[in-house]
C-alpha cells in the first residue's frame, strides 16, 4: 500500500536551537507518519532525519546533486536528482504533508510551491504567507499533521 | 555576443488594469534591452510579449509543458520543457534582470529563486520580500533595469 | 543506513511472455536487494514490482506526471516529478545497478544514461548498446546483480 | 512569428574533422533556418555554433549548469538550467528538427528522445537506430532540413 510521506523543509545552515526543534519534530514524527522525505542535505535535514530515524522511521532525501555521498548520513533512500534548485518541487510534491521550520528562499520557494499545489504546508516558526497553517510548537505540529493524515485518508484522494 | 535578457514573472491570469501596466511595460523595455523571456502562457506573460514585440523585441517564452502551442501568439523562440513548475528556475536563471508583476503563488516561488540566486529582482506592485527592489511605476522600473545592466557590464560578471 | 537499490527500466506496454519475465525478476531480486526503482507506471513496471513486493520487498515509483494515482497498484513509495521524461535521469540515477528490460525509446534514454554516468547497467533481451551487461535470463541478471552490489560494497565507493 | 529552430546534438569533445563538418554544417544551416539551438557547451556544439552564427544566424545554448560562463563563445542565448543531464530533453524538445552529429551516450540519449517525441533527426555520421533518417553528407543533411521544414509549415502542426 501507498506510504503516507511527510517532507520537512528547512534551511540547509541552522541555529543550534533550530536543530534542536528539528531533532525533537523528527522523534515525534515517527509516531505518526512512516516516512519522511527532505531535501538530504545539512543543518534542519539532518537533524530531523536524525530524530525521525532514532525513532525507527525510514527517511528519503531528494538532493540537488548527482553524488550520493553529498546525503547526510541520516538517510536511507538518496535520490540523487542533479537538477539543482528545481528539486524543490519533487520534495514537496512527495508529501502528503509539509512542514516548513526556519529557513531562507529555498524554504520560501517550497512553501511556495506548497501553496500552488494545494498540498497542506504547516509552518513552525516559518515564513508567514498566506495559506500556511501556523503553529509554534511541535505538538502542535504533530498534532495538525496527525489531523491531516486522517482527513486525506478519509477523502481517499490524493 | 552574449545577449542581455529581462525576464517578467507574474499572474496568467490578471486584472485589465495589471495587463495594461504588463502591456505598457514591454513596450518601454523594449528600448532599453533586446530580449525578453517569461513563461510564455497567458496573462501578464502574453501582455507583455504583445508590448515586447510590438516595440521591436524578440521574445522567449519557457513553457512548462511539451506543446509548443501553449505559448501565446507573442512568443517568437519557444522553449517547451515538461518540467511542471521545475521550469520557474529557467525562467528566472536566464536572466540578467528579473521584474515581478502582480502574481500569486509562482510569481512568489520565482522571487525566491531570484533572491537565492542572486539575481536583481524588481517588484512592480507585487510580492513584498525582504532583498527585492520595490518599484511604482513602470518609469521607475526601467530606471532600475538600466541601471542594473550598465552595473552588470561594468562588473563584467555574470 | 544508505539503502541499495536497483533500478528497473522497460517499457510501459509489453508482451505477455515479457510481464512474466518481469514478475519473476522483482521476485527473485528481493532475495539479494531491499528496495526497487522505477518508472511507476505500467507493463513491465507493474509487473517487477508486483513480484518484488510478493517476496517482501520494498519498491520506489519515480513518476513522469504530477498524479501520484498514476502509479500502479504495487509501487509503495511515489515520487510524482512533474517533468516528464526527463525523470528518466533520476530513474537510474538513484540506482547502484540498473536492469534494461525490453522497451522502446525511453528505455534507449535510460540505457545511455546509465553509460554515460558509469552505472552498471545489465541488459535482459534487451538494448545491445556497447558497455551494456548482456544475460539471456532472469538467473543470470540476479547473479550479475549479486557480484556487483558486493564489489560496489568492497570498493565502499558511490 | 513562432521562429523555426534546427538543434544540432553531438560529442563536446570531437576529432578536428568532426569539428570542421559541425562548422560547415552551421553555415550552410543559417541560409536555411534562423536559429539553431544546441547544448551550448564545447566541441561539435561550439564548432557548429560558429559557423551558424558566422553564416548570420542566431544561436541558443542550453546548458546543463547554472553558469552562463560555460557557454561557448559562439551562443548568443544562455538558457542555464542547472538540470544536467536532463536538459537533453530540452535540447531536443525546442527543435523543428534536429542533426546527430558523432557523439556518445549524450547524443544516444538525445537520440532516442528524438525518436520518442516523434521529432525529425537526421543522422549525419552517427547514431544508426531505426527511425533515424541517414545521411553522409552537409548538402544532404541541409536538404532533409529543408524538406522538413516545408512540410512542417504544410501540416501547420507543432
Amino acid at each position: 500500500m501507498r506510504k503516507k510521506i511527510v517532507s520537512i523543509i528547512g534551511g540547509h545552515s541552522c541555529t543550534e536551537e533550530v536543530e534542536q526543534l528539528a531533532h525533537n519534530l523528527g522523534e515525534k514524527l515517527a509516531k505518526v507518519v512512516d516516512m519522511l522525505a527532505c531535501g538530504g542535505l545539512s543543518g534542519t535535514m539532518k537533524a530531523v532525519c536524525q530524530g525521525f530515524r532514532a525513532a525507527g522511521g525510514v527517511t528519503i532525501g531528494i538532493l540537488p546533486g548527482y553524488n550520493k555521498n553529498d546525503a547526510n548520513a541520516f538517510v536511507d533512500i538518496v535520490i540523487p536528482t542533479g537538477m539543482g534548485l528545481a528539486r524543490n518541487v519533487l520534495v514537496v510534491k512527495c508529501a502528503d504533508v509539509v512542514i516548513a521550520l526556519p529557513g531562507e528562499m529555498g524554504t520560501l520557494s517550497e512553501v511556495a510551491y506548497c501553496l500552488q499545489f494545494g498540498i497542506p504546508v504547516i509552518s513552525l516558526n516559518s515564513w508567514d504567507i498566506k495559506g500556511v497553517i501556523k503553529v509554534k510548537t511541535v505538538e502542535e505540529a504533530i498534532n495538525k499533521v496527525n489531523g491531516l493524515l486522517k482527513k486525506e485518508n478519509k477523502d481517499y484522494e490524493n
